[in-house]
C-alpha cells in the first residue's frame, strides 16, 4: 500500500427566516429555532450586538433579557451582552475578536450552545469567525440589521476579519445555524446604509436574473423613498438568488478558482481600501458594477442600451458611479483579487443583463477608458442632479 | 415566504501517502502531489518545520531548497523556511501562529498555494490552523514526523491551538490537501516519542478492530525494539482505521454529540493539563485507556480476561498505566470534555476488545475504584520491572 484515498462528504443545512420584532415576547421564532433540536435544554446563548444597532434601538439589551427570561425553559442567557463597534473597525481591530472569544470562553459555551450576533455585515463577520473557531465551532445565529447583510453577506457561508491591511484575510467558510432577517431593524438605518445594500441586489440580478433587474428598475423610486413592501421583496429575492447560487455552484467553499458572485468586486475591494473604508461596501460595489459593465460595453460584450440601463439604475437608486480614487492606484486590486481567490485571474463580465460569463484577463487600456467614461457621467450628474434624487457624496 | 431552507453538500478528497526520503531528488512524490492539479505552475510553496525535526535532520532546510530547485517547473519556494518549536509550546504561545500567518502573508500565498508543515502533531495543528484561515484556506500538505502524527492526528480533519488554558480551544475542521508519511523521520525519534504514538493504535483497535489488537499484542516486542516493518504496518493499519471512521461516521465535522474516536480521552486531556504537558499526549492516552477499560471491567461491561489483555499490552509496550495526577483533581475533565464536545456527556466504553459503545453518565465511585486498581498495578510494576521492559517514568 502506497497511499490511502480519503473522500468525505459533509452536509450543512440552515434556514433563513423573515420576521419583524424578533424579541417581542409574542414572537416564538428565535425560541423555535433553538428548540428544534433534540438537545438538553435550556441551551446557553450569548449575544453580540453592533454598537450602531444598540444606539438606535433603545432597550434592545433589556428586550433580549426579557425574551430569554420568558423562554427560560429553552434559552439560558449565558453572559452579559457584548457591544462591539460596527463597520470595518470591528474587523480591523483584533481586540474585538479577542473580546468575543473571551466572552464565549467565560460563558462556557459548547458546540451545542449559541452565539447570536445582531448587526451589520462586519459585526456578523467577526462574530461568525469567533463562533467558527471556538471549540472548532459553536452554533451561530445571525440577525442581520442592514439591507446588505439581510440580502447578501448575512445569509452566506463566510466570515472573516481583516489582517495585514488585507480585507477578509483571515476567516473560514462556515454555515450559520440559522439566519433571522428582522425587517424592523431597517427602520433606523441611515439613508446611506439603506441604499448601500441594494448594490448587491443589482449585482446578483445582472449576473443571474434579468427579471429581478426589471423588478428593481420598476421599484427604484419606491426603494429610494424607503417603501417597506418593495424593500422586503427585494431582500427576499436577492437572498434567494444568493442562496441558490451557493447551493448549486458545486463549489460552495470556493475550493476552485471561480467566484461568479463577485461581479464588480475587484475594484470595490480596492476602493474600500483606498478610501480608508470611508466608502461603504455597497457604495464601492455600485462603482465596481458600473466600471465592469462599462468595460463590457467598451469591449463589445454588452449592448449600449443594456449598459445604459445599468448605469441609469445605479444613479436612480442614488449611487455614485465614480469616485476620485478610481482614477488612482486601482489596478493592484486585480492582483489582490486574484491572490485572495487563488489560482489564475478570473473576472465575471456580462454578455447581457442576467447573463454573466468569466474571463481570465483584463485589457488595461479599455479599463482606463471605462474609468474616464464614468468620470464624465459623474460630472454630468453633479452638474444636473434631478430633483428628488439623492446623492451619496 | 417566511423562510428559505438552504442545504449544501461539500465534498473533500485527499490522499495519505507512505514513502521514505521525501526530499531525495529521486523521489517524485511531493512534486506529483502538487502537479496533479490543472493549475498554473510553478505553485508557491512555503515550509514550516518543527524545531525538533530540524535539529535531528541536519541539512533538511537545504534538502528542501534543492528539491524545490530541482522541481522548479512545478514548485516555487515562496519564502524562507520557518522553524517553530514542537510540542504544546507551539500551540500554547500565540506568537507561533502569528509568525506563520505573517510568513504566509509575506510570501503572497493564495488559495492555490501550498503550506507544507513538517513535524509532530502540535506543529501540524498550528500550521494547519494558519493554513485553514489565511484567505479562508490555503492548501495544506502535512508531513507528520512522529508515530502519533503519522497514525492518528496528522491524517485527520482537525487543527487547533490552545487558548484560555483549554487544549485545542481554537481551531477548525479542515481537510489537508495531502498527507505524506515519510517513515525515515521516525528513525530519530526518542523512545518516548516512538512509543507514545502506539497508544492511539491500541485505542482504535479496542473500539474498532480486535484483529488489529491481536496484531499489536503479537508484535509488542518488535514494536518496542524499534523494528521498522512492524511499525510501518501498525501505522498503516491505524491510519486506515482512523480515516475509515472519519469517512463513514456520518459526522466528520462533529456537528453531533458523539466522538467515538476519543476513547480514553477525557482523562487524557485532563492529565496533560494537570502535568503541565510533561506527559506526552500518547502517554496520557495510554493511562486514559487503562482507566476507562478498568472502569468497564469493574462496571461489569468487560470480562476480566479482556481487561487484563488491555493493561498487559499497554505495559508490554512500555506505557505507564498510572500517574499521581490521576488521583488528583481529574473529574473536572469529564465536564471539560463534555463542553468541548458540546451537548450532553458522551463517553465511549468497551463491551469487548474491538467493540465500543457509548454511555452518557459515569459512576464516580466506580471510577475512583478504577484509579485505585491502576495505582496498585503501577506499584506492582515498579517493584518488579521485568528485564528489558522500558518504563517512561
Amino acid at each position: 500500500m502506497k497511499s490511502i484515498q480519503q473522500e468525505i462528504r459533509v452536509g450543512f443545512r440552515y434556514a433563513v427566516h423573515f420576521t419583524t420584532d424578533v424579541f417581542a415576547q409574542s414572537n416564538p421564532l428565535l425560541r423555535d429555532v433553538i428548540a428544534q433540536n433534540d438537545d438538553h435544554y435550556p441551551a446557553k446563548v450569548l449575544f453580540v450586538v453592533d454598537r450602531g444597532v444598540d444606539i438606535h434601538h433603545d432597550g434592545l439589551a433589556k428586550a433580549i433579557e426579557s425574551y430569554c427570561l420568558h423562554n427560560k425553559d429553552v434559552v439560558q442567557l449565558a453572559g452579559p451582552t457584548l457591544i462591539i463597534p460596527g463597520g470595518e473597525e470591528a474587523k480591523n481591530n483584533p481586540r474585538h475578536i479577542a473580546d468575543i472569544l473571551l466572552a464565549v470562553h467565560e460563558a462556557g459555551l459548547c458546540r451545542h450552545s449559541y452565539l447570536v450576533a445582531i448587526g451589520g455585515g462586519a459585526v456578523l463577520d467577526v462574530a461568525g469567525y469567533a463562533a467558527a473557531t471556538a471549540h472548532r465551532g459553536v452554533r451561530m445565529i445571525r440577525i442581520p440589521t442592514t439591507v446588505l447583510a439581510q440580502d447578501d453577506s448575512g445569509v452566506g457561508v463566510k466570515n472573516s476579519i481583516n489582517a495585514f491591511g488585507k480585507k477578509n484575510y483571515l476567516g473560514t467558510f462556515a454555515t450559520p445555524f440559522a439566519v433571522i432577517n428582522d425587517f424592523n431593524f431597517l427602520r433606523t438605518l441611515s439613508d446611506r446604509d439603506w441604499r448601500s445594500g441594494m448594490a448587491e441586489a443589482v449585482k446578483v440580478a445582472l449576473i443571474k436574473d434579468s427579471s429581478f433587474f426589471d423588478f428593481i428598475e420598476d421599484r427604484a423610486a419606491a426603494l429610494t423613498s424607503r417603501e417597506f413592501p418593495s424593500m422586503e421583496q427585494m431582500i427576499k429575492r436577492c437572498a434567494t438568488l444568493h442562496l441558490a447560487h451557493i447551493a448549486s455552484s458545486g463549489d460552495p467553499f470556493e475550493l476552485g478558482a471561480s467566484r461568479p458572485l463577485d461581479f464588480g468586486h475587484w475594484a470595490a475591494h480596492k476602493l474600500e481600501q483606498l478610501t480608508d473604508f470611508q466608502l461603504r461596501h455597497g457604495e464601492a460595489v455600485a462603482i465596481g458594477i458600473a466600471l465592469d459593465s462599462t468595460y463590457c460595453y467598451l469591449s463589445g460584450f454588452l449592448a449600449e442600451k443594456e449598459w445604459r440601463r445599468v448605469t441609469d439604475l445605479l444613479l436612480a437608486l442614488g449611487f455614485a458611479v465614480y469616485t476620485p480614487e478610481l482614477s488612482g492606484d486601482i489596478f493592484p486590486g486585480l492582483d489582490e483579487f486574484r491572490e485572495h481567490l487563488g489560482g489564475g485571474l478570473t473576472i465575471m463580465l456580462l454578455r447581457s443583463i442576467g447573463d454573466g460569463f468569466e474571463v481570465h484577463e483584463i485589457d488595461k487600456e479599455i479599463m482606463i477608458r471605462s474609468i474616464e467614461v464614468l468620470k464624465t457621467i459623474d460630472e454630468q450628474e453633479r452638474a444636473h442632479v434631478p430633483v428628488g434624487r439623492k446623492r451619496i457624496s
